[in-house]
């Protein structure tokens, strides 16, 4: 574990433990094979980014009541929901090293089991009685689904372009973590401004966590990773690192990329081929770029409040964005 | 078409009208796939049962604003979430005498157009800023999404109760047509004593309506119905003609039943023999009693209101849910 990493953990320790909590109590009335079914995909080493970015952004707007960890777990039940059914929609077999849900159980269970964490979220999201909450949670979880779907009309088109991408990366990652930041700032009374700064930090760093996670789809080993290796080429997601390339691409080596990218299951040393490429042609070095950029951003938004120890974790937070390998 | 519907559709035309355009409306602002694949399960001939009775109910107790077509569609976009995920959770092939979803486009699509009218539906709930709406909403939400679980983990089960049977259907159809008739008597901001009597139609009309619903699997014919016939069976769903039927069955009759049900794939001869059995042990004139008794209850809730058409058309729709052919 880096420095930063256990840095940041040593702080929220306690949050993180209370979340868990949180988490589990709100499964316990349900259905055993909902309980095992959302414990498979909740429980199996996610980090909570979410539900603390809320519960973090509350205590940076001052708000010292009881309300935010269990509140928080909206954010991280809409976030499985989403993996749960994008797992399936994928074809994917791994997730964090294990077998995705629809491949434990079957498809019917990983698609009703996402709908229930779907609609749980929805419910505690009603339970805030705010009503501007409400709205905040019912527009993510709206603009997400269209996100995922746009990403689905547009598998394996090498046409995609970067405003596309970005598109697609703002609604299916960035605005649920802008989301569970401006919802902080909602239970905390916050006025506009904060509400709007806290709203900027989130969704930059989500476009900046996204943008990371591509990446590490081509700098990382599968066994850190935890999935296959190319395991986003190979569903036909086309990301940053390649759509940049592609552009930069003499012909020759476009032409590689694009037969090693229709094969989809290419060979390890056709992957690795095609890493090569991407460094040549600054795909990878132009998307570390970008992530910095939104990093700085988020660093920013984050100014207009006093030095604080919660403002010094959400900019380590930030800068963890970047430099995570998993 | 008989002369009750008749009857009903006459009063109704121009409240479908507006129901029409809503649901059109509301769509419109949506990307491609969206749009085709939301209207190939919405504009299939469906009746608009759930948006009607909202609006109905609204009207009933004297609402006169404008908002109750435009949020009447939260009850129909639900309602096709549902069949958009049931239906490929079911492995069905056709619905209404077209071919699904899932088979039109594929599971990745029927998966997340579903996520998406889901989504959109709870969007609209919020945008009637009332939290007492988006409450109901988001619990009948999940209720179904419970509902459908319970179903799927009993599939195939010959020891499911009739009581049972009666929360499975109670969560996966009573509580959204309870929903919209009590969401209408929300919006015209009626005592509560008024809308729990509407609450207490919707729910009684709610239990009928699937009863006759399950009935029509065993009574009607395949082209009428528009899908397989025995299909209920096919995919392991047991309904109360069945479980009633293995209840009072002499030894010899419930193992030709069990036979029978164990196959799946049943001859239509076994199908005919399944049905004759049925009969000879009551379960369908108990299942029309069940459902007429319920219809009883729902038409008693509406006695509390003084007589008006819209009462008379409530009193319709309740006796057409004995006596629907689809």
């Amino acid at each position: 574990m880096s420095d930063l990493k256990n840095r940041i953990m040593e702080e929220v320790r306690a949050d993180l433990a209370d979340i868990e909590c949180a988490l589990r109590e709100n499964l316990n009335p349900h259905l055993d094979l909902v309980r095992e079914a959302a414990s498979h995909i909740l429980f199996s080493g996610g980090k909570r980014l979410r539900p603390l970015l809320m519960v973090l952004s509350a205590r940076l707007c001052g708000y010292a009541g009881d309300d935010d960890k269990a509140f928080s777990v909206v954010f991280e039940y809409l976030h499985a929901a989403t993996l749960l059914h994008d797992d399936l929609v994928d074809g994917a077999r791994l997730r964090r090293g294990r077998l995705v849900a629809h491949a434990v159980w079957d498809n019917p269970t990983a698609v009703l089991v996402g709908d229930f964490l779907l609609a749980r979220s929805l419910s505690i999201g009603a339970e805030t009685g705010r009503l501007k909450v409400i709205r905040v949670i019912s527009e993510i979880t709206e603009t997400m689904s269209e996100g995922e779907i746009r990403q689905l009309m547009r598998k394996g088109d090498l046409g995609l372009s970067e405003a596309e991408y970005m598109e697609i990366i703002r609604s299916k990652t960035a605005v649920l973590i802008q989301g569970a930041c401006q919802t902080g700032a909602l239970i905390a009374d916050a006025p506009p401004e904060t509400e709007a700064a806290l709203s900027d930090y989130g969704f930059n760093l989500g476009m900046a966590f996204q943008m990371a996670d591509d990446l590490l789809d081509y700098t990382s080993e599968s066994e850190v990773l935890g999935k296959e290796i190319g395991a986003d080429l190979k569903e036909g997601k086309l990301t940053l690192p390649v759509i940049h390339s592609l552009e930069m691409a003499a012909p020759r080596e476009r032409a590689e990329m694009e037969r090693i990218i229709n094969a989809r299951e290419f060979s390890l040393s056709d992957f690795q081929r095609l890493v090569e490429i991407l460094d040549i042609c600054g795909g990878i070095s132009y998307t570390e770029q970008m992530a910095a950029r939104y990093v700085e951003k988020a660093k920013k938004a984050l100014l207009t409040f006093p030095p604080s120890k919660t403002r010094e974790i959400l900019l380590d937070v930030a800068d963890y964005a970047l430099r995570r390998k998993t």
